[in-house]
Order: structure tokens, then sequence, then C-alpha cells
């Protein structure tokens, strides 16, 4: 992707056909996504750029390779509007084989739980391990790490210093994810990164669930481009009159592209124009099972889109919310030859997969062998947190005996927790978990040899019944987070997520059940794809063993310390009033027996 | 514009309504350019910034500015997508003055020819004029100066090592006007302000008449955005279709609408999403007779444009073309506030005019006294040539008496010049212009003060029959130009430039028939625009008494510099082929007699 005077250079000689192209991809139907036009066109690439897309005749030579495109449609190559790939638990190369084979050639990523865990120079290796892949990553940097208010703690504060530095980097494409509350809250860390790119002319990438009126307004003057996270129609068509460019998320978790999309089949078509997708967070399964963002354009042409208009949702719309149209989203001379084979405009079945001028994909799977990288120790030793015991676990208060009036979060789904008062008992100085009243036991450590924090608090919705589980993997800190119905389980889970480097663990009565190794800074694993789906699922079925029925018993564990999740979460420095932004005693009264 | 953290906090509580708006705007239909919608929408503007658009009762206070805007569309200011302002022969402030009543409330522009005549100095002046002005101008660092092969001689040489610097300024958007020739060429200047742009993820601004087919995609491969000069909307189309932006021109001098157009009335609606609106250089008459945009989005609706489309083309479609979307081309909560108030969306007549948060102008005319600033020595001292004797312009040969076969530039339109052979006298060294063959001599003469640097050479089509003119005013190098039929009348008009520090003037019989002092930087005048647009007309009618019938002869002359006109130009350097790009020799044989 670099353009050096010497590349620049050979890139002009190879555009004007004075050097033969590399490879020509003959026969295809071009997918003109900027001129909202099919037809018949050849496409010449030099390296890993389109020098000429038409007839190109011109730039055969005897070692050009020739591709057949036969029967097919030529999209470019989709781009991800919006997505921690680390929480699929796949590492970029393993993520790589999941998503290129199924079109997505570009993503937009903070990259920011690595950063959480390994700071800036975790980050470096990991755009290294990305220059490697088949799979570009426009890097925004995040707004400030850790996202928590009251601040929790990750191994590396990202602040407005650095935002001094980083966003001089030619990866940085803008301001990665900034939460409407922190702008509310004038935070200056928020604040400066938002005045430095306003000075190097970098798009700040917003995060507004909810935001209309004047608390829309308010974002809005902050200078932010664009959002990703609209609960209704209604929020989308708000957004957009008021000049936002919006990414309809469709994530493993969150589905909103049905009723988001209403914004463009029933209220306004224009709106088109500046709406893209993105999947946030998905599951290595559902990637496996549905696809990836061809699943997205598939639902959205199923919701009523024109075929060509959820093409250029995936591609084009995208590259020019980031500003990065001069390097991706579409097919033109110039621009990097991400190219996909598609079976029909309406269908969009992905048949083969071109990326950085190389075929690199065919029927949903690479068709080259992809290596992970060797990993250094700042991402491979992130576990830097001591062995706990059971005492760690244990609520200890001012009484003896008796009982204690409780807050415990109460999970009404992934992204919703709500007060919950329940009586618990109190022996020997502890209040106790209760798997008749479904109250456990959650704890977050600090896990990054920083000031050893650690929480507890009381919990409920997962109907544990016994055991306890402990995930590193814990987006956007990546604190080290365990709940259980037993202290000792609590512990022996917590360490042994530690001593084995990062990774998720079930235990009952002081046996692992199930553990999934997380080895790459406690987050992410270089297995293949179907290996993560399969030991995800084990996960599953051991937590169920212990009585929990909620869709994803785990997954709704390690988001408990987003403090950006309405109305409670618990971070390694407490338990969170999300309404209130304040660290709260979830003790409301004891009363000694 | 600027955005500081304090700036900041300050709209972000405007814009949340937590203090009140400076001024709203009430009563208005919004031409809602983002969602291609118009309704009914008051707006709240706090100092230069839209903080609300809607309802905005809670953004009122007591001291709040109610402005009423019954019975009008409230459209955004417009964008003039590419323009020299300086070729209008108006300062920053007398232009601001001809075209903010008409609605332009930015301009993207090179400030080129100030660059050209007084270096990054006088350019700091001219950006800090404009600060004061109710006209934004988005910078786009020119490719390099001088923009001739081979290399004439300016005040400044804008080099790559320039770039370097100047592309870390906030005011610079990119870079401007990078003409093919010179990718093909692979100018090292060229090729190095490119790739820095791409580090620093700037859009590379291009012209490119007449590229098609192969040319074109190399130039594309260059990485250059977008284009603002096709002759045919053919030309459009395959730019278009090849993922360019396209600026139509619709300029004093050519008039490309009509014809551009129809790549979206009659070939592709499609297009009109990345089509927008220049006016490259304009008059000053033109524009207090036909107006400016305004009247060229009357133009596309009369071409068939729907008025939303036309509309924004002249406003977000140019934003987008140039990234600067989050700044103006939209009535939308966190952009500068630079409102129309236009009587209907069919007619679009400008009434009224708001720019940064201020209402500055009705019916035409600015509504407040705009001063010029002071000038520094900078831009007042740049005519730094040597006065001239008779004798610089005599065209001395080696024979004595005779004949001499001259090749004459033809003058055939403003942006063509062919070759037309004749045969001249030459008497006692000295070969003859010819005012019944309707041959005169042309001379460029370097007036910076760098080398003394002298041209001359022969040039036909104007058709003087007598005397001589002069102008200091002459893009892109904005050397010393003089053309005549008598050595002694050239040698008078380009003294009396030089010693009146730089104008334009028309001579006869050695006197001065008229003159138009040009004192800021020997190009623009702080006149009011009707000023210069009579003194223009005298000028014109003072070449026409000496017997030219060219459209505007004075120009003709002035424009002969440009080395990217077909087919000859001549600059301080030479005579140019422009199709070698090689100075030529005029004189192709002697004869003695």
């Amino acid at each position: 992707m670099e353009r050096t005077m010497e590349t620049l250079k050979e890139l002009i000689r190879a555009g004007r056909g004075k050097i033969p192209a590399h490879k020509v991809i003959k026969g295809g139907q071009l997918v003109n996504v900027m001129s909202s036009e099919v037809y018949p066109a050849d496409i010449a690439i030099y390296k890993d750029t389109i020098v000429a897309v038409g007839d190109v005749e011109d730039y055969i030579g005897p070692e050009t390779e020739m591709i057949d495109a036969k029967g097919y449609y030529l999209t470019p190559g989709m781009i991800d509007g919006h997505i921690h790939s680390e929480c699929s638990k796949l590492s970029i190369t393993s993520y790589a084989k999941a998503v290129v084979p199924r079109g997505t050639t570009s993503m937009i990523s903070g990259l920011d739980e690595y950063i959480a865990v390994s700071g800036l120079e975790g980050l470096r290796e990991v755009m290294d391990e990305v220059k490697k892949s088949p799979l570009k990553v426009f890097w925004g940097a995040p707004y400030k790490t850790p996202y928590t208010i009251p601040q929790s703690t990750v191994s590396f504060n990202f602040t407005k210093e650095v935002h001094a530095e980083v966003q001089k980097w030619p990866e940085c494409f803008g301001v990665w994810e900034t939460v409407r509350e922190f702008l509310q809250e004038e935070d200056e860390d928020t604040l400066g990164a938002i005045a430095e790119a306003f000075r190097n002319r970098l798009p700040v990438f917003g995060c507004a669930p909810m935001a209309v009126g004047n608390d829309l307004n308010g974002y809005l003057c902050g200078g932010v481009r664009l959002d990703h996270e609209s609960y209704t129609h209604e929020e989308v068509v708000e957004k957009m009159r008021k000049g936002m460019h919006m990414l309809i998320r469709e994530s493993s978790v969150t589905h909103f592209l049905q009723e988001n999309i209403k914004a463009v089949t029933e209220v306004n078509p224009a709106f088109a124009r500046r709406v893209s997708f993105c999947t946030d967070d998905v599951k290595a399964s559902d990637v496996l099972e549905k696809g990836h963002l061809d699943n997205v354009v598939r639902l959205a042409i199923r919701a009523g889109v024109e075929p060509m208009t959820a093409i250029q949702m995936a591609t084009i719309n995208s590259a020019e919310a980031y500003r990065i149209d001069h390097l991706v989203g579409s097919i033109s001379p110039g621009r990097i030859a991400d190219i996909l084979f598609v079976d029909s405009m309406e269908h969009f079945e992905v048949k083969k997969v071109m990326t950085n001028g190389n075929m690199v994909a065919e029927n949903h799977a690479l068709t080259y062998e992809l290596k992970a990288p060797e990993r250094s120790d700042v991402l491979k030793h992130t576990m830097k947190c001591k062995l706990t015991t059971k005492e760690d676990f244990e609520y200890k208060v001012s009484i003896a005996n008796g009982e204690a009036d409780v807050l415990a979060m109460d999970v009404k789904g992934p992204f919703v927790r709500k007060r919950r008062d329940v009586v618990l008992k109190v022996e020997n100085g502890i209040v106790l978990p209760d798997t008749e009243q479904d109250v456990a036991m959650v704890s977050v450590l600090e896990r990054f040899g920083r000031n050893g924090n650690k929480s507890l608090a009381f919990c409920s919705g997962w109907k544990l019944k016994k055991g306890a589980m402990a995930s590193s993997a814990a987006p956007d800190d990546n604190d080290l987070v365990v709940m259980g119905v037993s202290a000792e389980d609590m512990s022996v889970a917590a360490n042994y997520v530690i001593e084995h480097g990062g990774g998720q663990v079930v235990v009952a009565d002081g046996k692992i059940l199930e553990f999934l190794p997380l080895p790459v800074g406690g987050i992410v694993s270089d297995c293949e794809p179907a290996e993560i789906a399969k030991q995800e699922q084990k996960i599953d079925e051991a937590v169920r063993s212990l009585g929990s029925d909620l869709p994803d018993p785990m997954m709704y564990m390690f988001f408990l310390p987003i403090t950006a999740i309405p109305d409670y979460a618990i971070t390694d420095v407490g338990p969170v009033d999300y309404v209130n932004l304040k660290i709260f005693d979830p003790i409301l009264k004891l009363t000694e027996k």
C-alpha cells in the first residue's frame, strides 16, 4: 500500500501500459460501484494495484498471468466498517482465514484490545502480522484506553500525548470509537485526541448508541463523523439528516440490519449513499456457518435493498465514510487489487477472492497455507497477576452473621444490566452467593502487573448451580474476569488461566471441565477458525453443565467490565453505576442476627 | 475553523444546549443536501458553528439574536471546487466582495500565483487576509512551481522538500492541480509531492484535460483523485467510471457545463453523486453581470438537472471530493455556519448570505465595510527586473538584410496555439514584426530579480497595427509579458509596468493609452470589483484601438506563458514546443539578400 517516488514511477508506467501487467482478469462482468453500472470489462493488475479496467489488451505481455472470470461478477473486496477482530478469539492470521474467503478484504479497526494488553509494542507487532496477511486493516487510534469511567486498569494508557505521536503514522486513518459520554464529560484525553485529529485532518469515528436530540447535537459539535450503533431506524434517520455516515451493525450478538435498513427501504432511499456495514464482533462459528459481510449483503438484499446498492454499502460507501476510497472500495485504476468473483449479484455467493493482486481464496477457504508469525514475549506473557486464594473471592463485611441487602447486577441481555435487590446470608463475616436466588460472585483482577487491583460484587441471571468460570479475554480492558458460586472454584479458575498464559476456563468441584487457551495476549489464538468454534462450543456446554441457560454465558460474563453498557458494570476498580458513572457499594444494608 | 480542546468544550456545551446560541435562524425551509430533503427547520448557531438543526427552542437565550427566514430556502454556502482567484485581478478581499454575496462562501485554491510572486512569506500574508474575510479558502499546496516544462522562473520554487513542510500545515488540504504531463514525465518534485501526500493521507487534485485510455490509467495510478478539466461529456464519463470525482468548469473563458453535464442528464444520473462545480478563473465583470456559482447552479437546472441535485453539486459534492465535508457543504451540527437564503430552489437567486455565523451580504452586496489589510513589502515590491530598452525587443540574427522563415505562435483560442510559418523581413540584423501579415513580437521578462532572463519570439492572431501591451499578471509564472509591433512601444510598456509596481498597460506611439495598476504582487488589486471591471473594459478598448479583434486580447497574451496549452508557449527561458516540451528556435531559415 505504500507509495514512494519509486513505486509511483513504476505504477505510472504500468498504468500507461509501458510495462506489462502481472495479471489480467478476463471475461468477467464488472460491478462498477462508482457508476452503479454492470458491464463486461477486463482488469489489468501490476503487483498489488489495479492499473487498467476495460480494454486491457495493451497491458498483456508474454509473462502476464491470465485469470478467467467467465461467468463471474467482479466486485470490489468488502470493507468491515467497524470490527474488534479480537472478540472472535482469532488472531489476525486466523481471522483472515475465516473472513477473507467470504470476501472481507479490509477492516476498520482500533486493534484496541491488543493495545490494552500489550501497548504500542504489541500493536506494532500485530501491524506487522497484518502486512503478511491477505487482510488489510485501516487502523483508527483508540480515542483513549481504557474506555472506562471511572478509569480502570489496562497495560497501556492511550492518552492525548500518545495521539500526538501515533496520528502521524501512515497506518493511522482516524480516531477509533469515540464514545459519546467522554465528549459529554469533556474528558481531556478524548478532546485532546479530537483536537489532534482536527489538526491532522483525520476523521473521528464515533460510538453513540441511542444518541438523539440535543445529546446528538452536542456529540456532532465534537466533530464526530460516523456511528456504528443505532437501535432503531428512527435513530439512523436522525443521525443521517444531521450529517453522519451510518454503519449498520450486524454482529454475532446484536442484529440491527433488519431494523436499521428501514431508514433506506421505508423512509428515504437517498440515505443509501452514506450507509455502510460493520460486524463489530463476530464468533468464528457464525462466520463458518453464515458467512461474514457477504451474509450482511444478502440480508440487505432480502430486506429490499437493490443488489448494486447493497454491494456499494459493503464497499465504496465504507471507503468514503472512512476516507480510504483512494485505496479500496472500487475496481478502478490506482486502487489496491482486492477483487471478488461472485456468482450473481442477487445471490452474492463469493466464489473466489483476490487481495493485494493475489488469488488467495476459493470456495470459502484460503488456497494457500498461511502461518501465524512467531510471537514475542510482549504478546506471549501478559498474565502478570499473582495467583489467587479462595479468600480473594469472599465478600467480607463488618458483621459476623446475619443478612445483607445487596444490589446484584442482573443481566437482561448482552448489553443491558439492571438493578436487582436481594437479601443474602452472612456467615462468618462473609456474604454468601445463593444458587437458589440465582446470585453469583463476580470479580475482576488487574492482570498487567500494574497495581494488583481486585474487585468483587454480586451478579444475577447466570443461574449457576455450582462451580466457576474465568476469562482473560474480556473487552475492552481484558483484565481477568471470574464468576462463580464457589470461592474455591473461582480461585482454581483464575489460577488456571494465569498459569496457562491466558484463556477461558470452566471449573466445578475443583476440577477443570474445559479450557480454551488464548496464548496471544491472553485474548486470541492462532488456531484454525473451525478449531476455535469447536472449543467455544465446548466451553459453552461446560458452563451449561453448571446450570446456566443464557445464550452465551461466558460472553455475557466477559462483557461485564464494559462501562458503556447500562446500567451496571464491574472493572478492576470496583462495581460501576453506569448512569452516574461512579463506583457503587453493592452492600445496601447489613442486619446482624 | 480551529478546534482546540477549549473550543471543543465550548462547542459541545453549545451543542447540548447548555449555553445559549448566539443566533437562531427561524422559519426557513431547510435544503438538506445530506438527505435530499426539503422541510421546515430552524438553525441554532454558536460563534461560527451550526450547533443544532430542527427544533431549537432549547437553544434560545435572552441574548440570542433571532433571524427571520420566512419565505426563504436555506442552503449551505457554495464551494468553488477549483479557482485561481488571482486571475480576476481582485485581491482576496476584493474577490470576496464579488462572490460571497452570490453565495460562494468557500473555495479550493492553490493561491499559487501569490506563491509564484511572493513565496511562502507572501502566501502566509494572504492566508491571514483570508481569515479576516468572509470567504474561506481550502488550500492545496501546488504540486510544484513553476508548472512549466522546461522550467521557467518564478520567485519561489515549490519543491518536494517544501511539500514535506507545508503538508503539515493545518491549512493544507491536498496537492493542487497536479498536471498529467508531470506524472508522465516522472518529474521528481511532482512524484515527491504525491508520495508525501500519500503519507499524510491528503488528496491529490488533478489537471488532465483530454486524458483518456492508457494516459488516463497511468495518471490515476499516480493517485490523483479528481479533475476539473474535461472537454467532452464522454471524457467525463470515462473519468468517472474509472473512479474520479469530476468538477465541471464554467469559467469566464471556457464554458464546459452544457457539454459536460450530459454525463448526468444523458448518460447516467448516478454520476451526479461525484460531480461538482468550479469556475477556475473568472472576470469581475462576469460575476457582476451573471453571478458566480449561483449562475452555474442555474445553468445546470436549465440543462435538466434537478434543483436539489444541482445544489448538492455546488455544496456537499465538492466538500466530499475535497474531504472537507466535516467543515462545510451541509447545514448540519458541527459544520461552519455558511448559509444562503435563497428565493426558490428553481430560480436559485441568493438573497442573503451568512458566513462563519455572520450575516454578511444582501441583494448581491456585502452589508458591511470590508477593508483590505495593509500590505507588506513582500507583496508590494515584486517588480524586481531592470528597466528595458528598445534593443531588448529586437530579434537579432546573423544576417544583415534579407528574409527570415519564422515559426510564429498562432493563437486559435485561449487554450490553443498552432504553428504558423511566415516569412519576415530582416533589416540591419533585426527580424521585423509585420502588421500586414499579423505577426507581432512577444517577450517574457523574469521579474523577481533571480536571473534577469528575457525571451523573444513571434506570435500571430492579435492583428495589432501599432503599439504594444504588457502585463505583470500572467498565470502561472506571472513574469512580465510584453507584446507589440514596435520595439520602442514594447520597452515603454514594460518600463511603465516595472516602475509602477505591476499592472497592465497599453501603449501606442510612446504614449500610455491605458494602465490598470495591480499593486499587490503585481497581480491583483484591492479595488472594488466594479472598478476593476471598468478598468479591464478600458484596457480592452485600448488594445482594440491598436487593431485587435480577439475576444480578450490582453488575456490571450498573458496566457501565452502557460506551457500546458498546446501546441506552443513562451516563458522567460524561451519559446516552448508543448508537444515535445522543449525550447524551440523560431528562426527556421535565414536568407541573405
